[in-house]
């Protein structure tokens, strides 16, 4: 099957447009009528270095690929509007292949009103996948930037981290999987191979007044660290109130890790860090009580100066560690 | 030195924020403000597939990603807005190369005032670069899709063809090269490796009333027949009015190819083919003209009916063969 029939077969299992697309999948462009400002990311995964396809199915790869690209829309309080996939299939994919990436990519945007625009089919040596996200909100004034922290804002944390960088110790090796229940594993196997973006949560934390907030792909410190050079402030982070991931500690017990670092360093949780006006947390825990999404806790606060300091219940700083994620080719 | 490093150092060259864009590259998104519809399209280039190493210098084929993606945006009509490159680097891609390939990137930015809105980078088993370009027109209307050519319209091409499917047989057998001046070889090795996106030729034509329009990426038979089938009209062609790219006939014949042929299904020229009302003739000339940037060529014309029909000078129809591209894997 030539390129342009496959790419027919694929196109015919878009939806028909979204609510701001005048024209879909199959033109030259897609044509959309954006109402106010948009927020536009780019994302990438690439099989031997994000992904292996003998530990994920390809519908799990399809919905990771999207997710992680939403994240970044959810970090700005954006509401998902369009996709745009490039899919850089490699020769051992077939069509049944290419359908199943689909499958979880259309899962995936379903779940988040996302709207698959477009998109390019091209060859290449391993499975490649970028995605395009726009997302929308009235006015540039109501996304949520990494830069405007302010001393005394509270530091919030959607959900619980850590549980991505356990779940990498599971599939890495299988016998720790004896450390938690069957259900504990699999729930944090699935935090690195399909993860959620939090868009609901974006959007809560964006309408109670988030003044900065950031996806947590690198890891806490390291986004963390981010946000406070955006902002041109420091974090100060307690360790004791960090939510780890249920499993995290045992599991890092049977890998002889420190759960503390794997969960401050460990990346890829797509949780929030948000840093909100001290006065704004009532409102801000309501609104995620509603988008019944996550969690939210408040994990430290912004004060002047630089860095991200992570303290420790008994005093000290935790000098955070790189932690190595898997297969950098 | 890290990707972070890179990122930031390579993030330091890009100029301050385009007209619509609020917050550019370095946060989790690029906050624009369109001002009216936007046109989105992707493309992607890889290495081994698209374009080698030891053909083309970094520079060139950083231009080349941004060009062929804004292609897609000229044969709307679109004035160029913002681009986001997703940049999949092999590890042999040292600090020298990505400052290339930006060079180029952005030197075609600044030549169709393309702003780079953001991006991600990547390790990737070979050099690939995705790339999403968004246009911008005051409504959906402004735009011209494939799908609106009727029975009676002309059809015209800008500029001329053959020329990339010349470059091509250049690059591959140095020694054609004898068939023409050193000027000419360079030229069609330039059409080759270094395309130029017809956007004011574009906007020119859908100001002068042009129903539908594509670029020609896959060869003028190929995507005449997207055009037709969009529409749902016939297509004839005239073989002798066809512009060809000078040089095409002495390569050609050196190589022992038909160069009508070569025209008519070599792709990769990325002119526009576009229906035209016949009375919008004349104005779409004048605004050519005015556009500077390349000829305008009556070719055809649409019809009832369905495909596309090359007719030959002396009568009868050319039957267009498959042509073989570069390197598929």
């Amino acid at each position: 099957m030539g390129e342009f029939e496959l790419l027919a077969k694929l196109r015919e299992r878009l939806p028909a447009a979204g609510p701001r697309i005048a024209l879909g999948s199959g033109d030259d462009a897609a044509v959309t009528v954006p109402g106010g400002a948009t927020a536009t990311s780019v994302d990438a995964i690439v099989e031997g270095v994000h992904f292996r396809r003998d530990e994920a199915a390809l519908a799990t790869i399809g919905r990771k690929a999207l997710a992680t690209a939403l994240s970044d829309l959810a970090a700005m309080g954006a509401e998902a509007g369009e996709a745009y996939v490039v899919l850089g299939a490699p020769s051992d994919l077939d069509e049944d292949g290419f359908h199943a990436l689909l499958d979880g990519i259309l899962e995936r945007a379903r779940a988040t009103g996302t709207a698959i625009a477009g998109g390019d089919l091209t060859r290449a040596p391993v499975l490649t996948l970028a995605v395009t996200v726009v997302g929308h909100a009235p006015a540039p004034s109501a996304f949520v930037s990494r830069g405007d922290a302010v001393a005394g804002d509270l530091l919030v944390l959607t959900g619980e981290i850590g549980g991505a960088a356990a779940g990498r110790l599971l599939l890495d090796d299988p016998s720790l999987a004896a450390a938690v229940s069957e259900d504990t594993a699999a729930r944090l196997r699935a935090r690195q191979l399909d993860p959620s973006p939090r868009l609901r949560s974006g959007r809560a934390l964006a309408r109670a007044g988030a003044r900065a907030m950031i996806d947590l792909s690198d890891g806490l410190v390291g986004d963390a660290a981010h946000l406070a050079g955006a902002s041109g402030v420091g974090l100060e982070i307690d360790a004791g109130s960090l939510p780890l991931a249920k499993g995290l500690v045992e599991v890092a017990a049977a890998a002889g890790r420190d759960p503390l670092q794997l969960a401050v360093a460990g990346g890829e949780d797509y949780e929030l860090l948000a840093a909100l006006p001290a006065d704004a947390l009532g409102e801000a825990s309501l609104r995620m009580g509603e988008a019944a999404e996550a969690t939210l806790t408040p994990i430290g606060r912004v004060a002047a100066g630089a860095g991200v300091e992570v303290r420790l219940p008994g005093g000290g700083r935790l000098e955070a560690v790189g932690y190595d994620h898997f297969a950098e080719p």
